[in-house]
């Protein structure tokens, strides 16, 4: 049930996309599609990418959030690979989930015994069928690897499960032999057999020539498993689905070993927007995406389709002018269709429509007649190479309401000492001039230099201020580098107003101190004008 | 003559590769395809992603980059939109370059006439034709599009410029609107058409449909403009190609608007491996990728198709096996091919051979008989989530040297003490014992706490090391928050050993501290047994 959303708001989901209209026109003539099941192997081929590993906390909490989403089979992880992986399975296997819960083997007794032990019913079985993985890795003929495969396939069976099998490399094997193969494990009892394009090197056309091939060969259900090495994972999946298959094994954010999976959410979404099956719940990608990422410590490119930063994200005149008119202009469908958000970004490209539009998200009020400065001095400063962040804004912002008022700093730093070491107590003490005469000196202590430092300011100034972020920006190099400091301050008396300081330097304390010092400058600046 | 590799040396890339032989099968039918041409639009789609803004020197280090890689034509920006951007394609225009220098323009003269004043010989001009773009954003008729468009092609062509005209929204117009469109503009004298699925919305099964119609409608060349937002401008590209585009607009990285353009590399890479056409110097992908990725501040994916970090990075046991038996087993082609290396990876996924080899490349020689304690110890260990990375590596590789000889740390820090602020040199004071006798003390400066304390360290200890990298996290929470630090230094007594140290803590100067006495501790250790 909850995986399902109804035909009422499958109904509205159609109202936010616009597609092209070629797509259903270039299926006439390809067999009706009707349903494709989500075979995720986000926490087995996922798990394997180089740089990933999780805990079973971290497993046990992804594999929950898949099921909520809505995928049919989960594959957990690979039993035969030590006791943690099986205790992971079993957990699983006994958690109550609508996905069916699915080890990956080799096509050896051995390793269907790890999955007996653990109750999981569904068994992920290969072995590879290409002559390079047959010589080079296997070291087997073709007879002795068709004999494996089903040996394991009917031992399997004879336990109870369902039984997927893989012809490993399929996409690099011989017509002839996979069909053997496929047939082979059909006649041991398989319940359905999968096509992995291993490594990733077989085009849409051709992946839709060799699924149409066993479709003909075969009556259990055909599925793929694609990988991205050359970018047409998603594509030689839905390629599949066109000549038959009904089963796609994907990953959350496409990730797996090397470039990775054809990713979950543009399976889902392609399915969906143009070919309208719907697999999972759509709505819920965007949070169990963002889950992934966070576990997995594994990031999302900002140019990632559908769950990327700037997937519904804006800055050049024509498309934010065009979004702001009808989002469909510039959008394949609305954000909220996958859980996301739209974004208007400042930078080189952007117009007078933008800035307004992100100053009201900042709840900052801006004379309206300023805007052809503002504007201009946005551009002028965006073409030498800069990003326009909200600190950045503001700064702008500012120095053109403090050229109609005051132009003096209100808050200067005169004085700052700290000393810090190995079991010594972090202790700084500052000195500020506040409106230009009253000096006010303050000592504090913190958990490192900086934070004395900031602690030490905070109480020199003895205004409702609180830090609510602080930002340093990663360091390679030298001990000397360049280090960048982003500070956002609250001020509970005016209003919790926001107020954004960044500073740039060569010493962290001194850089935390100027960023600091900007954004309460700003906070001042602010009150004065208001 | 720079950008074609020889068709000897295309032959020597050949052996490279393994792709599916169903590839070319399923091409039969389908017209020869003999050449296509890179457009490259880096520098304007690509520099439209919210977040990118590059300074002029920046688009000209690109564009040189990109010329030298071999692309066709390099679409450097859009001359109307101001004085700077004029400049540099003024600059690209008169550099002699191999590639065509073109500009964007709006269906407007005076968009036309800006590019004029630059000298670039080639005008790449748009207008909308679905119908969602004619009637809220142009607000415009069919009719008076076709007009403006048949215009500004005109005046374009009788300033003597090489000019493409593209159907904005192509994808999601009507057939017989297209149609009347591009055989107007042929008439009017343009030298080729270009198709742009501008919001990413088709399948690479209508994109075939949709050239195919063109394809026997026009005489002059069609080009495809491809985004990414459901993952399929690659697939699509070669899809158009298929169908007998000879054009393809692409950006590297696959940068570009929202969900990005189809990728340089990835284009590239398909039609020479799956289709056999050369189109730019492959085995400078590498090199150009990780130009773009720096100056443009866009990072790319580990899962990155072809220049991400894990497109040649193995860490499961089967998978890194394979790999060093044939690489062609678990690789579509070798990492050279596109200026890229093969990484093996440790973690919870690796055997013995990955270990072997990754200290091998550190250059630690480890006793074969503790192997096997060695690799449980690292499964043991990753298997809680945790990677291992070259510090934690070494430290377990320590840990079991230890074990059979010295067990006491060889170096330790006594008192450390640094005293930092405004208009105040940072100083630090140490006190070290070596060997558990020797006391040192030292005091030296830096340009901020932590180099103060990293120099008077260096100067205690009174050896050959250098600080070959210090890597410190990003933080985002308050000021308070956990940092990590990664330090590697190299000993120059010790044959240029490298030692890697890391540690993680609140106080950034403290935490910097144990993160250099770490590898100065490996590094002693390592002579110790040497």
């Amino acid at each position: 049930m909850k995986k399902q959303q109804t035909s009422e708001s499958a109904k509205n989901l159609e109202k936010m996309l616009a597609v092209s209209p070629y797509n259903q026109l270039a299926l006439s003539g390809v067999d009706p599609i009707k349903d494709v099941k989500i075979f995720d192997t986000t926490l087995r081929d996922g798990e394997q990418a180089p740089g990933i590993a999780l805990s079973p906390e971290d497993k046990i909490r992804i594999a929950l959030a898949l099921d909520d989403l809505g995928v049919d089979i989960i594959e957990a992880g690979f039993a035969a690979s030590g006791e943690t992986e099986k205790e992971i399975i079993k957990e699983l296997a006994k958690s109550n989930l609508d996905a069916k819960v699915c080890s990956l083997a080799r096509a050896v007794k051995s390793d269907i015994d790890a999955i007996i032990d653990t109750g999981a019913g569904f068994v992920h079985t290969f072995i590879a069928t290409s002559n390079l993985h047959m010589e080079y890795k296997l070291k087997m003929t073709p007879d002795q690897v068709k004999a494996k495969a089903v040996e394991t396939v009917e031992y399997a069976k004879a336990h109870g499960m369902e039984v997927q099998f893989s012809c490993e490399d399929a996409t690099r094997s011989d017509m002839s032999f996979i069909k053997e193969m496929v047939v082979a494990v059909q006649d041991a009892g398989v319940d359905s057999v999968n096509i992995p394009d291993t490594v990733g090197v077989i085009t849409p056309r051709a992946m839709s020539y060799l699924i149409g091939e066993l479709k003909s060969t075969l009556r259990v259900p055909i599925s793929v498993h694609c990988h991205d090495d050359m970018g047409l994972a998603v594509a030689n999946s839905i390629a599949a689905v066109e000549a038959g298959a009904t089963i796609c094994h994907v990953c959350m954010n496409g990730i797996g070993e090397r470039s990775g999976n054809a990713a979950l959410e543009e399976v889902a979404v392609n399915l969906f927007a143009n070919y309208g099956i719907q697999t999972v719940d759509l709505s819920k990608i965007g949070q169990v995406s963002k889950l992934v990422e966070r576990v997995t410590g594994f990031n999302i490119a900002g140019n990632k389709s559908i769950v990327g930063r700037n997937a519904f994200a804006h800055e050049s005149g024509i498309h934010v002018h065009g979004v702001m008119s009808n989002s469909l202009t510039y959008e394949p469908f609305k954000p909220e269709m996958v859980g996301a958000d739209r974004e208007i970004v400042i930078g080189k490209h952007s117009g007078a429509h933008s800035i307004q539009g992100r100053l009201d998200k900042l709840g900052v009020e801006f004379p309206a007649d300023h805007m052809p400065e503002l504007l201009a001095t946005v551009k002028k400063i965006a073409v030498t190479g800069k990003m326009i962040d909200d600190a950045e804004l503001l700064a702008i912002v500012d120095n053109i309401i403090w050229k109609r008022g005051t132009k003096t700093k209100t808050v200067s730093l005169d004085e700052l000492t700290v000393l810090t070491g190995k079991n010594t107590t972090s202790t700084a003490v500052v000195t500020v001039t506040v409106d230009g005469d009253d000096k006010r000196t303050a000592a504090d202590v913190g958990v490192g230099p900086v934070d004395a430092a900031i602690n030490a300011i905070k109480k020199a100034i003895n205004d409702k201020i609180t830090m609510e972020e602080y930002k340093l920006s990663a360091i390679t190099g030298k001990s000397d580098s360049i280090c960048e400091v982003t500070v956002m301050v609250k001020n509970v008396r005016n209003d919790g107003a926001l107020s954004v300081g960044k500073a740039v330097g060569l010493d962290i304390v001194e850089t935390s101190v100027d960023a600091m010092m900007a954004a309460i400058n700003r906070d001042f600046a602010r009150k004065r004008n208001a």
